[in-house]
């Protein structure tokens, strides 16, 4: 089975040129299929503020009301998915950006009202994936045409409508469901080195984790926090087909070569 | 050899929501292979204002700026190809959108600086084509995939720079390219039925015009100002191998079919 390697990157690598700048030089020197995932940055959130439109919070969640969905549609499948793509090119990626729209790669359902607590939340035009969302043959044909796609965070229903879609997720869908045709690995690249047994020690890093093993990390106080969803997907992802599953920093990616990139989490 | 279509629509299609439905639906229904290019709008210039970001003007020719080149890949590579590929998704076009950098699909050189009358012109990020420019393999594997290739007006240098380029001039290159592989036909939409001999009287279209008639139309005063470029552009497509070229309304494309669209443009 030929091998296919799926990288999210977030706001932390696209915000900062130069982090971007080898990021880009890393993922390009990276042998075999391979796609990659971003997110937004600080872009969105600045153009919001010069344009005079507000980020709408409910109950501290935020909403994509239709201006903001325009707003991001901008900045994420134009501005950063083209300046991204143009950046790969120039250093020998065959790129290829695309929203989910694009050869319908990637379906989403318009999330549905939500009561929480009592109170009744509309997120907007937020897309979610399930199992059905992903085109594993629109995928497949881009990377036999030797293209490397570059998947930005706006989805489609098929309906017409664009949808704001996390990029974790999108990442995670799209490892799972190219598992069907390729051995696959998922890496999140995030602010650490990856899971740390002491947050303030980058050298306490915990190179594998069992499934096993997770629910006595939360135990043991190590994986808390924001850490516990992003441990509770990776984990999902290998349940559902995914090889493996790493979380680290984008700027030591040409350590997944040598086995040495992060933290692995293992069937 | 089999056949191509490429069409290009302007600002005056893309303004409109009720003439870009009607047309995406014709588009649709157009059989056989066939791709998209389409021109900018008055979002661009919209969202220009609201940013305060002035239309740079030198002696009298629009200059693509740094801030101007941010907005129109938002507007053209996110918002408007976006919108309008989950449209044709909708409709039952498996549209995939695309700058020139997506793919190295059309590969640009910034325009020199110019001078004329005296005076130096610097166009800014603005992108000419050649004879080297569009990558014919790279829209043949997208075609084969059975996938609807959407061009917006931004191409790339191949050194990591966006460009700004004429949707005209692309969709010409584009056919003339193409045609290396497919009986490639052009056709390209404006706001009238086709040349007419009466530029009041939508009625007196001219059905044909064959390039050795160009020159006797132009002495004549029937094909004047605006329309001589346009139709330059045209017959030089023809003599580069395009089967034929169409000039007519996008409204009236299902006409394609039964040979009765605009005019058509003969070798």
């Amino acid at each position: 089975m030929k091998q296919l390697t799926i990288i999210k990157i977030g706001g932390n690598v696209i915000d900062n040129s130069e982090s971007l700048h080898k990021f880009l030089l890393d993922f390009t020197a990276l042998e075999g299929n391979k796609i990659l995932v971003h997110g937004g940055g600080k872009i969105a959130t600045e153009l919001s503020e010069s344009l005079g439109v507000e980020a709408k919070m409910v109950d501290g969640r935020r909403i994509t009301d239709i201006e903001t969905l325009r707003i991001v549609t901008m900045v994420y499948a134009g501005l950063i998915n083209k300046n991204m793509v143009a950046q790969l090119q120039a250093k020998g990626s065959n790129a290829i950006g695309l929203s989910g729209a694009d050869g319908n790669v990637i379906k989403a359902k318009k999330r549905p009202l939500k009561t929480v607590a009592g109170s009744t939340i509309d997120y907007g035009y937020v897309g979610d994936l399930d199992e059905t969302s992903v085109s594993v043959a629109a995928l497949d044909s881009l990377l036999k045409a030797n293209m490397v796609p570059v998947l930005c965070a706006i989805t489609h229903d098929g309906d017409a409508q664009l949808l704001n879609t996390n990029a974790d997720t999108i990442a995670s869908a799209v490892a799972v469901a190219m598992s069907a045709l390729y051995e696959t690995r998922l890496v999140y690249c995030f602010e650490k080195k990856g899971v740390l047994k002491d947050l303030n020690d980058e050298g306490s890093i915990i190179r594998e984790i069992k499934d096993s093993a997770f629910e006595n990390l939360q135990a043991d106080g190590i994986v808390a926090g924001g850490m516990i969803p992003k441990l509770h997907n990776a984990f999902e992802a290998i349940n559902k087909g995914v090889s493996a599953v790493y979380i680290g920093k984008a700027d030591e990616l040409q350590e997944l070569n040598s086995g040495t990139f992060g933290t692995k989490m293992l069937k």
